[in-house]
């Protein structure tokens, strides 16, 4: 079978488990715990079926202009997508396409290096310091592209927006790209600095605070010109990615200020409580500002605890790579099934 | 700015308009004029939007199943993407990686120029002979894939499953996709010929004779092995691409097997009276097996034609190229559109 010589070979990415039992917690994959808006009940109730006939707007112009009005920024900066996957392997494809190796940490989001595979990018991962922070004298070689993770994944790490500024300053030929799926859980967003940097791009999802991983919706914010170039590129992949009833959910998802906070603030209380009953339980990490923690157990080995868990139907991340193979990382769901963790890590210990 | 020159520039498809006027008749996209299956109806009135908080079954097991089931396959051999476009999209940057030149008909569906630019795969375009059909000789060059749609578009010309087998056939080195959009309005699907040969990818969509063209749901078949490196390429690109809703939707849209055959019969008895109303006005066209019909007038010319309908808010295609700026290519709505597209032609004829 000659024809499997000129197959592109891909080494995919391997999200974690979707297991779907009736009494599992599910604290894997940093979904959020809460219901997305109350308002994307109603576009469900509201929505015409028939009108499914139609191919959506290819442009998603509600969606793109309820962001712009949230962001406060132009509809010629906001760039939507099939989650924030679909929008960082399209900004890969665009914008990472030098020659030269682009740089991303060593312990980061582990779909960056697949993407770069799949493209033959070239790439350099430059290892987090002890403590698991950027070292940002790193990023002052030659590149043909960065990109970072703020909060980085899956440390939880925060770095302040004035690092990330320094990097983005010292590489005016590169696009960096700031990837903030965990920003509002406690960060501080880099879109502020569009205004200063045309070589920023800025991408987001409505997985994690919008609590609408089952939707797919990613955006990027950037300069005109680069999110021009990012369409330029969306539209010789695929015209037409955004759904019509995704528009719709993304829209009243965005425009409900009040649902937004108050979730985002609940898991944000109920992640700082459960600090403190890990510490009580021997654990020590990183001081997560994202919707997860990233913790190691003083004694107990990481990948024991994680199949303890498991056999009692709790869920969460264990990643047997260099570095970070003594770590568990945890999503904090509801008070509830919190307690049920650390109930059963209590057991355990 | 000279992370400019950096960016991989690339020369978009332009989608048909997507206007959105109260009274128009839209009949320049191929959409179906009828609405999706009564199911679909049903699934948003029973769907839970708290479960759009998790993320969606990454391989979509329930549509594939539901395909495979339809088409009598394994589960091994369906691949599911956002529209046939992100089908192609993946299966042109899985299988044609050779270097040598892709080949497809100089008339034909005018994404696949635009995919093998973005992905710097060469190709040569083949020229239809003077009735727009396939040179099958043509293809028993040396290459690295060969792409054709069956009916093709925008012709609308259906070649026989014996062509298409002497082609894939000839070239056991190459992966040969049939792009069968349009194959349930009359055609015959290469289908069956899975079972003789493993270079072969057929594609096909929901947004034409499913009419679901705002949903995005395309597929492909193939023998195991084949979506098995489609499948790795897709997941290192996006592992979510189908929406939980998305994935339920498509489910009950391909389960009414009554709803789907009635649906395409109509739109094939108003297509056949419609040629001969056309026929009437002064119209030649070659025999459309799709849901379009690709026509030219004897004396008026296309694009006059064209101008005066948009005026009259009735949109067909027009396509300002070699060979086919002659034409029109006007999509099969409801009968009442279609007597209102005849009415309004025959007063500006």
């Amino acid at each position: 079978m000659s024809w499997e010589e000129n197959v592109r070979r891909a080494v995919p990415y391997v999200p974690g488990e979707q297991p779907d039992k009736p009494n599992m917690i599910k604290l894997n994959t940093n979904e959020c715990p809460y219901p997305p808006a109350p308002g994307v009940r109603r576009v469900l109730e509201e929505f015409d079926p028939d009108t499914l006939r139609l191919y959506p707007d290819p442009q998603a112009g509600e969606l793109v202009r309820a962001l712009a009005q949230y962001y406060q920024v132009e509809d010629s900066q906001v760039f939507v997508g099939v989650g924030s996957d679909d929008v960082l392997a399209m900004a890969f494809l665009t914008f990472f396409n030098s020659g030269k190796p682009i740089l991303f940490p060593d312990i980061t989001y582990s779909f960056y290096d697949v993407w770069a595979q799949l493209f033959r990018i070239p790439y350099q991962t430059l290892p987090l310091d002890g403590e698991f922070r950027i070292r940002r004298e790193d990023y002052r070689r030659e590149n043909g592209g960065i990109v970072i993770p703020n909060p980085n994944a899956p440390t939880g790490i925060f770095e302040p927006v004035a690092v990330m500024e320094e990097i983005i300053r010292d590489n005016p030929d590169s696009v960096v790209i700031v990837d903030e799926a965990y920003v509002d859980f406690g960060g501080e967003s880099c879109i502020p600095l569009l205004k200063k940097y045309d070589n920023l791009l800025v991408v987001q999802t409505f997985s994690k605070s919008r609590a609408m991983a089952g939707c797919r919706i990613g955006f990027a914010l950037g300069n005109p010109k680069l999110i021009g170039y990012l369409n330029d590129a969306k539209f010789s992949f695929n015209s037409y990615t955004m759904n019509r009833l995704t528009i719709r959910l993304g829209v009243e998802a965005v425009r409900d200020r009040v649902y937004f906070r108050e979730t985002v603030g609940k898991v944000i209380a109920t992640r700082e409580r459960v600090k403190d009953e890990l510490a009580a339980l021997g654990f020590t990490f990183p001081d997560s500002r994202a919707n997860f923690i990233f913790a190691r157990h003083r004694q107990a080995p990481a990948k024991e605890i994680f199949s303890y868990l498991k056999s009692q139907d709790i869920y969460v991340r264990y990643f047997d790579r260099p570095r970070i193979s003594d770590y568990l990382r945890i999503t904090v769901g509801t008070d509830r099934e919190m307690e049920a963790l650390t109930g059963t890590l209590r057991k355990f210990l």
